[in-house]
């Protein structure tokens, strides 16, 4: 059996994978190249690794939740199942990363930063967590973490899943219509949602004009769904009072962007919930004695494209 | 009986107390001025407020957790017993300013903002709580709340109070020698003590240099425990990673401070838990209540300074 890995962390896993399997070839794609596999755990993988490969492989399993980079690989296997992470220790990074942000505005530590800046001294009287009720956008093996971790929090968590979901805590919605009800209600847009061709550009001037005035997003799911032009249009207005941004359209966010220097935009570079190697080569190394033992773990719906 | 009431929300309190003692003449300081009473409701009353009271007065209750304004007043009438507020709704929005702070540092978004003016895409690698330990200075009605509060949030707590004390989840440490192992141990250091002549000046440059290189401090307690000065010299010489400060000597922090733009400071205007009135009220009315009843509800030890 060969694994062959890419990864910013490659070594980490291969020391990792090889000490679970030791009579396997583990190799990283670095000291390899694109050769055949049975097994490819990628993050977004180099183009001649994917066309490398042969019959022998029997599965490609992603070193991160979304897979969108993978599926937008023109070389990806078609027929070959796709395993993503599920949150193997992202959950928690998530929820602080959103929890901060949440923070952040709700507390006025924004204005409490820009008022440094003007050496001035001004107290804002907190408003209670009632005043800030969140809507989170994606219920999956994260989101729904972060909803309920919000929601014991002592916040008023919606959210909004494709498909029906009951969750402790939290209020399921689902479909256009609950999609309606959530930007209506929202004081706080949570999008842990992957890009899709469904998801893409969904939070535009029409969606996010529909959320309260005042108004902040958070988006730490991916860059994809968020208009940038339209969000900066309805910050400068004064609709939106700011926005957290974890992840763009083009990464790195190119040094000229001038979203680095907009005062409402706090800006992270795709740090809220980097994938920790060690439950992620556990769950890694479960998934591919699943395949040997001839089971099929649950795989990415390409269709659905997450 | 008359309540004579001075504070920024003095007409809330007015409005509160009066429905609770519909007999009583429930006056602010700004329409009654220097006015005898029988209770006084109050912080940072000006010193003829204190000077107009007579033997009429049975008590004087504090508007905040913090007594220092007020027992450092020379117009403080002696034997009148001074009650303060028991956590009253504080303690949870100081937990939130500890845990913002606490992540502003552990998951590096004071690094992120700097790298943000600089257009400068990197990523830090999030380090797990056990990576964090945190100590806290103080027990008392918020300390002991924050302290089981982080520990909740994952976090490794020791905490240090001046009496003994037993708090699931929290290592309790008291004395000169439980103060060295907190420092010791403690990458973030939370400062939720009292002003009192024991605690001023405690932060220096020999007890904030025996915390490990990198650490942070968090000081929502009161300006008097840090010595500025050697605060600054230990950040500029790298031993300190940074300090969120929410308290200062002189309050407001003059426009002039150089501190508002010391790159490494997150600083906020004594926002961290302002007294929430309607609780607040409510422990107000039942402690004028006990003393009228003839009890004596648990006062201030003016000696002990808190
Ligand atoms: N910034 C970072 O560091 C970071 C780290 C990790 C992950 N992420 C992002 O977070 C995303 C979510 O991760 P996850 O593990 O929670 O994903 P997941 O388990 O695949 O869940 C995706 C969720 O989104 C919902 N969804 C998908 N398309 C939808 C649509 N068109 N309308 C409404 N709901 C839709 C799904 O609904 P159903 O439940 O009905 O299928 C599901 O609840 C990832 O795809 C990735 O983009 C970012
Ligand atoms: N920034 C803000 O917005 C804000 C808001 C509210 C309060 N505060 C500050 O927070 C402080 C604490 O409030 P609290 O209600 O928790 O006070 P508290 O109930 O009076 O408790 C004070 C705590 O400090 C300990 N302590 C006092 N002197 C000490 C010493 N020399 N060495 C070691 N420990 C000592 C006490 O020990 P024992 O338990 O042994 O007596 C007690 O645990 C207030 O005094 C105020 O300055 C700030």
């Amino acid at each position: 059996m060969r694994i062959v890995i890419h990864d910013a962390d490659a070594q980490a896993y291969q020391r990792l994978l090889q000490a679970a399997f030791p009579d396997a070839e583990v190799l990283t794609y670095e000291r390899a190249g694109a050769v055949p596999a049975d097994y490819l755990a990628v993050f977004r993988p180099p183009e001649a690794l994917l066309a490398a490969q042969g019959p022998s492989l029997k599965a490609i399993l992603n070193l991160g939740a979304g897979v969108d980079a993978l599926l937008d690989s023109p070389a990806l296997p078609k027929a070959v199942p796709v395993v993503k992470l599920r949150d193997a220790g992202m959950a928690p990074l998530m929820l602080d990363y959103v929890l901060y942000a949440l923070l952040h505005f709700s507390r006025d530590f924004d204005l409490y930063a820009r008022q440094s800046r003007e050496a001035r001294w001004q107290l804002h009287l907190p408003q209670s967590r009632a005043a800030w009720p969140v809507g989170v956008l994606g219920l999956g093996a994260i989101g729904a973490q972060v909803a309920q971790g919000l929601a014991r929090h002592g916040f008023t968590v919606c959210a909004h899943s494709r498909s029906p979901k009951r969750l402790e805590g939290v209020e399921c919605l689902h479909g256009d219509e609950g999609f309606d009800q959530l930007l209506a209600r929202s004081r706080v847009l949570v999008n842990i949602l992957p890009s899709t061709p469904a998801t893409q550009g969904l939070l535009n001037r029409d969606t996010l004009s529909r959320l309260p005035q005042g108004a902040v997003l958070i988006n730490p799911g991916r860059g994809t769904a968020v208009v940038l032009d339209e969000l900066v249009e309805l910050l400068d207005a004064g609709h939106l009072r700011g926005a957290a941004l974890d992840v763009f359209p083009v990464e790195p966010l190119p040094p000229e962007s001038p979203l680095w220097h907009h005062p409402k935009l706090l800006i992270t570079p795709h740090a809220a919930a980097p994938t920790p190697v060690e439950e992620a080569a556990r769950q890694l190394i479960d998934t591919i004695h699943a395949f040997e033992r001839g089971e099929a773990p649950p795989s990415v719906d390409a269709g659905a494209g997450y």
